[in-house]
């Protein structure tokens, strides 16, 4: 790991950390998967995988305002991290805490959210919890299983692996810029937002992938995070056409909203970035479209612990990622300030002046 | 089961359950059981055990100021829903959210509440998710095994079955009374208040008991809900010396508190309330023992569905504990108004006049 306590969630994330002894039954270190890797007494060929994620930031700021994208977005984000360590779901429990004032409809849409989610993924909802809170909350935690000798996690990827993508990304921040930007509803509507996460891509991975991790803080995050964990750096191929979602590429070229831009807010979706050995690409690549896969080449892992953009135009921008992670916390919140000085680092970057297609 | 839908909190748990399909691989019905149960694949002789459980009302309404109770109740609270299926818990998971505004020695004391918890019962965190919300929530969800010729539920005893509690109970109730009448502090500190999950005495209850659930939501709760669930009653017998632990005896000394309004709020501790065939009784007592443990007989279980106490005075009260559950709900969440309905069910009941001792 290289450089991690320059990311203010990292921070965050270890300061809780350090008052919690750790199991020695646990595979993982901290950061290093996107679920919590255990090992299952009486089985050592398996490890149990779990993790706990909260939608709640989302509601309150106002970027979700249909409680069934609340629901399904509760369900897909643990789901996805069970992806991201290749695990078979065994299931999911939920607590829903909501304000006391909400109707039937409210509640019911955000239920409807949740199962539906569930049965796009062929899980299931175990149990819960119900609360009555000031503010609305929802949080799931979702177990599963994953074979101890196919266990990939954030850590692994070698210089020159292929990096590759699921699916294409960007939805997650059409929709963020959208509400931030109090641009009209329709320019990207919530119901477009409905990510799905990568099961059954996430089980195929763990046969090939050298890493993986899902794209939920979004891109440039992910590949930032990655880069710290591995200590080894990314260059993309800034193929918009390619890397962004058909329905992002349209809201862009309507709203004349940068491309890059997609792939740096910290709203993501649910696909899974991961690397694979050059010599096991073709082998993987050919398994992967007969189950019907069709993964996008993003570019490939080098030695400079930097993440640097292939631009169009042949040029070459290497983006320090940490201060556009952070500014969140930098500016207090406040988001008004957030978007304009985001949208800046395009400029501070020298992306403007080098993108033809912008 | 009879009559659940009498219960409002039974009711809100439907509307939600009635949306998501179950899955053919969990062993416990809804309101069955204290955790979720679910087989393993390739495991034919384990469940899985899952719970949730979120600390937000007990913080918003005031009855945890202590930042350490917070975090020690959040992981207590998943233990001993484990402790009430008798499974070994493999670690948990926990999602905090808390405002902005808060600093670190606040975070600091819930961390380190959590911490204390998980050593003393000598379980582990294994990671977990954090956000900022405009009001404080903290959510566990603890995962285990246990074998699944031993699983015992929440339903399943017998008439004349002995009922049995693993310790005084009342702690929740006297420090919640403090906070609703506005007693001082010192009346019942709140750190005085540190249950303790019953894991050790749930993993041996499953070789003996024929049901057992917790004490999360008080005494008589817990009772009523085993009555509905079991389609049978209780006989208890009320030596409060045996049933209170000592230092809500002592608070109801020097507050005139009736004894019985310690049995019956909704705010419990985490004992393990059981029954046990008359047949058995002698030999799992003796085993007890020689663990150290040390159960209190309330009473027995009864072929009419109802609670009955037996006082000291020699009478006999039935209790209708449906609308003391309800109470919350009726009253809309008014809690000076829930306070004063609440007391008048001694009189409601015919306790006050039939008892000697208060």
């Amino acid at each position: 790991m290289s450089r991690m306590k320059e990311i203010s969630e990292n921070v965050i994330i270890d300061s809780w950390l350090e008052h919690f002894l750790r199991t020695p039954r646990q595979f993982n270190e901290p950061h290093e998967a996107d679920a919590e890797l255990i090992e299952i007494p009486g089985d050592s060929n398996h490890y149990f995988a779990i993790t706990i994620d909260t939608v709640a930031e989302e509601i309150t700021t106002g970027l979700y305002k249909d409680p069934y994208t609340m629901g399904w977005v509760t369900v897909m984000a643990c789901l996805s991290d069970l992806a991201a360590v290749g695990a078979e779901p065994l299931g999911m429990v939920v607590s829903v805490s909501v304000e006391s004032g909400r109707d039937k409809t409210f509640t019911k849409s955000i239920a409807q959210g949740m199962e539906d989610a569930c049965r796009t993924l062929g899980i299931f909802i175990l149990g819960g919890d119900t609360n009555i809170t000031p503010t609305i909350s929802l949080t799931g935690c979702a177990i599963g299983i994953v074979p101890r000798k196919k266990v990939i996690t954030r850590c692994g990827c070698k210089p020159e692996d292929a990096l590759f993508i699921t699916g294409g990304v960007g939805a997650g921040n059409a929709l963020g810029l959208v509400r931030l930007a109090n641009m009209p509803d329709d320019y990207f509507p919530e119901e477009s937002y409905r990510p799905v996460a990568r099961l059954k891509e996430g089980q195929l991975l763990r046969n090939y992938a050298t890493c993986f991790m899902d794209t939920s803080d979004g891109l440039l995050t992910t590949l930032d995070q990655l880069m710290r964990l591995n200590a080894l750096g990314f260059i993309i191929h800034c193929d918009w056409e390619k890397i962004l979602s058909p329905q992002v590429l349209e809201f862009c070229n309507h709203t004349k909203t940068p491309h890059w831009l997609m792939t740096a807010g910290p709203h993501g979706e649910f696909e899974l970035l991961f690397t694979i050995p050059s010599k096991k690409e073709n082998e993987f690549l050919s398994e992967a479209q007969s189950h019907g896969i069709n993964p996008i080449r993003l570019g490939r892992v080098q030695q400079t612990p930097v993440v640097s953009l292939a631009l169009p135009s042949g040029q070459r921008v290497n983006v320090d990622v940490a201060p556009l992670r952070n500014l969140l916390y930098t500016v207090e919140g406040d988001l008004k300030r957030f978007l304009k000085e985001f949208i800046a680092f395009g400029k501070k970057w020298g992306l403007e002046e080098k993108m033809n297609e912008n």
